[in-house]
Parts: structure tokens; sequence; C-alpha cells
């Protein structure tokens, strides 16, 4: 099952170099869903041959113009491409405002139905839940209310080794099997092990999201032994007081949060446009942790079951 | 002096082919005007090399979300370059408020101070006068509330013809010269006729802007003889009654426009999504009013005195 985080826009402040502001998209299965919405998303969805009309849950991190300001652009698309489906948007305090007064002047009624949600900021919080996975939001260290996301497949059922299967095996006994039971007869002996006719589940597959924020190990709880961990990193180490004074992180301490998390990829992004290249954030960041990227618009990341 | 038309952005209702939303930048002499702010201005303004902070006025045409959506992130990106400089907003009824709600929620206090001009929907109105020009805005016939903007070089003075100015003129006969007068002696004897020794003024110049709007002449008295006009035709002359029905233009009701309104100069804009290839357009156009261009991103039109 594909497990694939797309990079739709790496910039902080301000757009450079052909860097956009923050989107990301992650695919589960059949779930797309959006992090982050900066200006422009629409148009780098369409660039990267994403349709806006598979996304249904859009996920926004805080109030800062470069995490939200193609949504609107984003909700206008999608009603004129006659979506009809629930739209579900998790959001700061003030978004469903910014959104309502903004379709109120432009007379426009929706096609479809959009569910707000305000997020809290003092505590971790479940936003969806469905039989794939969980995704849960927790408080970042920024300026204004900011949080991550944590999105959580499911434990996964335990596989039956076809190869093993004997052949008259029941329907009701591939249940218990399932279930993790050996197969009994009437007299309650044992006829197959379960552990020799299947094989263990699939890995259930995690990706943290750590939009802006300062650094800040109470993070750690939410994110630990993650498969894919995004952490911004708008600045290089030399810029290390400009971070703590802006409440952003340097590449060093994005990757020291991947380290003391035990995570096993981290990506980072949300570079600063005084920067025109960015080797230096990779050769910074892999100094601490090495199995570091660099989030590169266009470019996805596939986390192996 | 410059009088020349940037095109920003295209398309209407939804990005396609490359093509952006609607902005336009007018540049006369040290005035950059930005006419509508669709999404992604801020970063097409980057990529033709136009700096954002020579921008003072800009003129929002209506609250559809093609038309104004940049310009929150043209806002704050104007605060991150540190602007001081006051910026003039000349917008609907809302725009105002959709700003502020905006500031508010992601707790920015500008280093500058925006001036907010509601527009009228019932005249014509002026909005800017300096020494150079006008700036007037005029009710167009759209869905909701929206404006065109006429940009109106003032009378330019008589120029001295150095060839033939005689080397003993003083400073005050300069001054009668550029009045219009001839110099006489003391006793009112004509000693050189102002117009052997002048040439006539520079032709002032004028572009009218016609942001979206259904076929309607009673903008002819607004745009007439104007050098360049600007015509939105979001459609093909075979959506006609599609056009006629979502409050915009064909391509020949925009040359009607320009032909009716004796126009030097026409552009067409405002593409439909549908249309990939637009040489369609320039046809029909054509087929009515010989001088039409297309609006091309990144393309100037200078206008000659």
């Amino acid at each position: 099952m594909s497990f694939e985080l797309k990079i739709l826009g790496s910039n902080s402040a301000t757009p450079a170099y052909g860097r956009h502001h923050t989107a990301q998209l992650l695919r589960v299965k059949s779930h797309n869903f959006l992090i982050d919405c900066g200006e422009g998303t629409q148009i780098q969805l369409s660039r990267y041959k994403c349709k806006a009309l598979r996304i249904n849950h859009i996920f926004i991190s805080h109030l800062h113009g470069d995490h939200y300001l193609g949504l609107m652009g984003l909700i206008f698309t999608m009603h004129l491409l006659q979506r009809k489906d629930d739209l579900f948007i998790y959001g700061q305090k003030g978004l469903q405002e910014i959104i309502t007064t903004q379709l109120k002047y432009s007379d426009t009624s929706l096609n479809y139905k959009i569910h707000f949600h305000e997020l809290q900021n003092d505590c971790s919080e479940l936003l969806f839940e469905d039989k794939l996975l969980t995704v849960h939001s927790f408080p970042l260290n920024h300026r204004i209310a900011c949080c991550g996301f944590l999105f959580k497949e499911k434990p996964k059922p335990i596989r039956l080794n076809k190869e093993k299967l004997p052949e008259n095996i029941s329907l009701a006994q591939i249940g218990d099997l399932k279930k993790g039971l050996d197969i009994i007869d009437d007299e309650g002996n044992v006829l197959y092990k379960n552990s020799d006719i299947t094989l263990p589940p699939r890995k259930s597959r995690t990706y943290a999201y750590c939009s802006d924020t300062k650094y800040d190990e109470s993070i750690l709880p939410y994110i630990s032994d993650a498969d894919l961990l995004y952490h911004e990193a708008t600045f290089l180490e030399e810029k290390a007081i400009w971070a703590e004074k802006t409440f952003h992180s340097t590449t060093t301490q994005a990757a020291t949060i991947a380290k003391m998390a035990g995570v096993k990829h981290l990506l980072i992004g949300h570079y600063s446009a005084r920067y025109k290249d960015l080797s230096p954030f990779l050769n910074e960041a892999k100094s601490v942790f090495e199995n570091t990227s660099l989030a590169t618009e266009g470019e996805s990341t596939h986390v192996p079951e």
C-alpha cells in the first residue's frame, strides 16, 4: 500500500529561486491529505499532476501567510471543478472566519460543504480516524499558535503465507488465523501452529510533520520512532540566534530532534529566501543525522512497508 | 517618458497551461501601478524582474478570487522586505475587512501604512491625481460589483524648438512660450510667433482597463479614444450565450467595444481554462478590430508619445 509524501512547496516567508511556500501532499492508499497550503498550491498541484478533487482533508498548521494563502484559491477552484464531496479543513482559530468572509464578498455559495475543525493548541488531539490510519495534531513552539500533525497507520493484520497454507483450510479457520489463533481440531489438538502458516503483519508507518517551530524537545513524545519526519530548518547553524528570535529552527537543531526522536528518515525544508544554494543545509543536517534529505518540490518520498 | 503595460497574469477563474490569474503592471515614469493581483502575483513579479517595493498603488477591480487572492501574500512580502512607504489600495467594499482580518490572525503589525479606498460602483470616480496623470474608476457590468480603471496622462507642455530658439531669449520669455504666448517687445510688436519657435506638446496617453464584464456599451464614454484598451475576452464567440450568463465577454464583443470606442490598440485576455490554443481568440477579434493583441504573460506593450 502506498505511503508517499510529495513536496509541493519548500520555502519560507517569501518565494525565491523557483521555490514556493509550504505545501505537501501525503498519499496513503486512496487518501490525499494536503498539509499546509501556501500561495500557488493549486498551481503546484497541477504542475505535478495531482488532482485537486481527490483531496478531502486539509491540515493547516498555522495562520502565517506562507502556510495558508493558497487555500482560498483552491476552495474556489474545487467549486469551479464542480466538487460535490464534503471537504474537511483543520486549522487554527480564525481560518473559518477568513474563508467565510471571502466567500461572502465574492457572493459564492459553494457546491460542496466545508467542515471546519478548530485546532487545540495545548494538547495532542485526534483529528481523523478510519480503518487505515489516525491523524493527530500536537502543539509546536512558534510565534503564533501552530500545530504539527502525526499520520499513523493502524496495526495491520497477520498475513496468510500462501505457500504454506493447507489446501483444505476453511473460511472459519482463515478467520482464526487472522486473529492470531492456531488451527485446532475438535479435541483441541493443534493441527497448524499460526506462526507456521502465516507471515507477520506489514509494518504500520508514521509521518510526523513539524511545521514552523523553534527547537523544542517537548515534541519528542509525539514524533518518536516516526518512519518519516519533516522538521523545518529555516536557517543554517550560523543563524541560530536569529532562528531563536523568530521561533524557527536551524539545520542541526532539526537533525538533533530527528536523532533524539529515533526517527528513520528526516526531511528538512522551509528554507529562508536568503539562501540560493541548499547544499550546506544538507551537509550540516547530515553531520548530526545521516539519513536526512532536502525537501525538494515535485519529489516524493515513499515510505516502504 | 515611459508608458508601458506588463502582463503578469492572463487567465480567468482557474490557472491553466502556464497561464496565471489576472495581474498587470502599468509603468508611467516613476509610477508602478498594479492592476488586479491574482494568486501568485508576487511570484510573477519576481519572475519578470519587477520590484514589488516600487508599487505604491494597487487597483483591485472586484472580489472574485482570480483578481485579488495574491494581494495578501504581496502585502506580507512587502512587510518582510522592510517596506516603509505608505501603500494605497483601491478596491470594493470588503477588501479592507479581508485584509485586516488576516493581519489580525497572523498577529502582524505592518512596517508600513495601508490606505484603503472603497470604490463606488454607480459612477466614475477620481482615485488618484498628480502632476503627470489621473486615475479614474468606472462601473462595469459583472455578477458582483466591479470597476474598470482609466489611466490618463495630463496635457503636456508646449516644447521649445531648440533649433529655432533665439540665443538671447530670457527665462521670462521662455515662460511665456510655454504658456503659448508670442514674444513681444515693449511696444507690443511680435518679435517671435510662438508656433515658429516651439513644437506642439507630446501626446497625452490613456490606458483603459476593463476587467470582468459582459458586453455593455455604457462603458464607451469612459474608454473612448484610449490609446490602449484591455478588455476581457473570456470566451470564443461560440460561447456567447455562456458569456452572457456568466457576465463575461467574447472575443468579438471585446473587439466591437474597441471599434465603437475608437481606441488605437486592443489587448484581450482573461482566457477561460477550457482553451489551450489562443490563436482563435486573436483571429476572431481581428476580424472585427484589426489592431488587437493577445495579453501574454511577461510581455509589455509600450504606448508611444
